[in-house]
């Protein structure tokens, strides 16, 4: 591992990055927010080493930073050990997870980077809660979705909490905003995709008819009001996972688990 | 509706039972916990109004109250209505669902009573986790079910939290402890049923090759370290989800889903 470098002082400049993850202005949605992307944990901080996200900076209790070493092996960006006391001082709250990164954004794809060479993409509407688009990112990411678009409504999925919920996986999934809604489904259409927008609705079609199809977007609303009709009359097709009669629908990340699993692109 | 009680003083002894609810003698798994079972919230009340759990009493703001009239008709537990203000004082937070019902718990299941006609069942172990457990229910009960096992390390599920995020499908999904461990895993298999132990491990067989089968019981850990070794020799065999190279396994609760999914029993 490159030389770690001990901080003692809470008030040290050189953790500035990583200084009072709690408040508002740390939230890029937010104004004054600075738009740095933090990763929390060895997984998720392994995932962002592992990222094309610029990393500016890590810190993390020793131990913690042992477990990273073959990580950090041959990074330039400063590497910063102090007590857990310093980090919980210094962050504002206590991190059990005893290890943070923080990265700078890249260069965002655009839809058309996304859509490329996708077999199977994921897009939403009204997303708006960071541990359900979180939650969707790992399920993407587990069950070969090449691509995330976001349509209006989402939350940044490169806030903290989505960061943390998708295991890291918001850093290696492309994702981009489809800003044209509900046009950039016709869009979509045209690039050859078959749109399918999930509903609790009877009348829809069961999800895993569309198995075979060789390119698929399943287009999923937030929790509760679900998709706008704007959305599922534009998409091609209305479909379902069959349920037990009288239950709520699952949860939106959990429908978009079973919908890509329903629709698999995996031979086993 | 019956006739609503109103009430304006925080220290009115009637609502003893919605007292404090954060405070660890209401958990029912700790000393001095009570064993009261919490619903929260118009959807998870009217969820608690329609289970075999005898009511002791709803409290709520007149709106949530009103929206709860035709499930209320006819019940002689009282209803108490009060301010969201006194609310907050009594139960000791903020509740924005605005209205809660207490019940006892009724004579619990027995294995065999969840057995009995089941063709799906979830068996669980280790899964201490309030919040996972709660949405395997609501995941079981989506999904066609019939009931779940509690092998050792698991929650309780009637504690609030998971009632809450099981959207009070643990007050309709039957479920009773499995004692004995792994032995009652070969007490399943000898009622007729194909026990199925989930593993990430790469020789462990998809589960949808199972679907055909009458009878089968889903066997999950806990998120992280997963199923014990001694469960999994005890089962049938190691099944797995068709997943991504390199990606983490799917959340606990999402994983029963897509096995349920996977497994199905619906038609459609």
């Amino acid at each position: 591992m490159r030389r770690v470098i001990e901080v003692r002082d809470p008030d040290d400049a050189r953790l500035d990055d990583f200084r009072g993850l709690t408040t508002a202005d740390r939230r890029p949605d937010r104004p004054g927010g600075r738009g740095l992307v933090i990763a929390e944990g060895v997984v998720v901080v392994r995932r962002m080493l592992a990222s094309r996200y610029p990393l500016r900076a890590v810190l993390g209790v020793p131990r913690r930073l042992e477990e990273l070493a073959e990580d950090l092996a041959g990074r330039t960006a400063p590497v910063y050990a102090c007590s857990a006391e310093l980090m919980a001082e210094v962050v504002g709250f206590h991190l059990n997870r005893g290890v943070l990164a923080v990265a700078d954004r890249p260069v965002p794809w655009t839809p058309l980077d996304v859509v490329r060479d996708a077999r199977r993409l994921l897009v939403l509407e009204g997303v708006g809660d960071h541990e359900n688009l979180g939650s969707l990112f790992r399920n993407a990411a587990a069950l070969g979705v090449d691509g995330v678009l976001l349509g209006p409504g989402c939350a940044d999925p490169l806030y903290r909490r989505s960061v943390r919920v998708s295991m890291g996986h918001v850093l290696a999934v492309p994702f981009a905003p489809l800003a044209e809604w509900p046009v950039g489904l016709k869009w979509l259409r045209e690039e050859g995709f078959r749109v399918l927008a999930m509903t609790p609705a009877a009348e829809a079609v069961p999800v895993g008819e569309f198995a075979g199809v060789e390119r698929l977007a399943v287009l999923l609303g937030s929790e509760g009001p679900g998709l706008t009709s704007a959305a599922i009359e534009a998409a091609d097709a209305a479909v379902r996972i069959p349920m037990a009669g009288g239950v709520d629908s699952l949860n939106v990340a959990t429908a978009g688990a079973v919908a890509f699993y329903a629709l698999g692109t995996f031979p086993g």
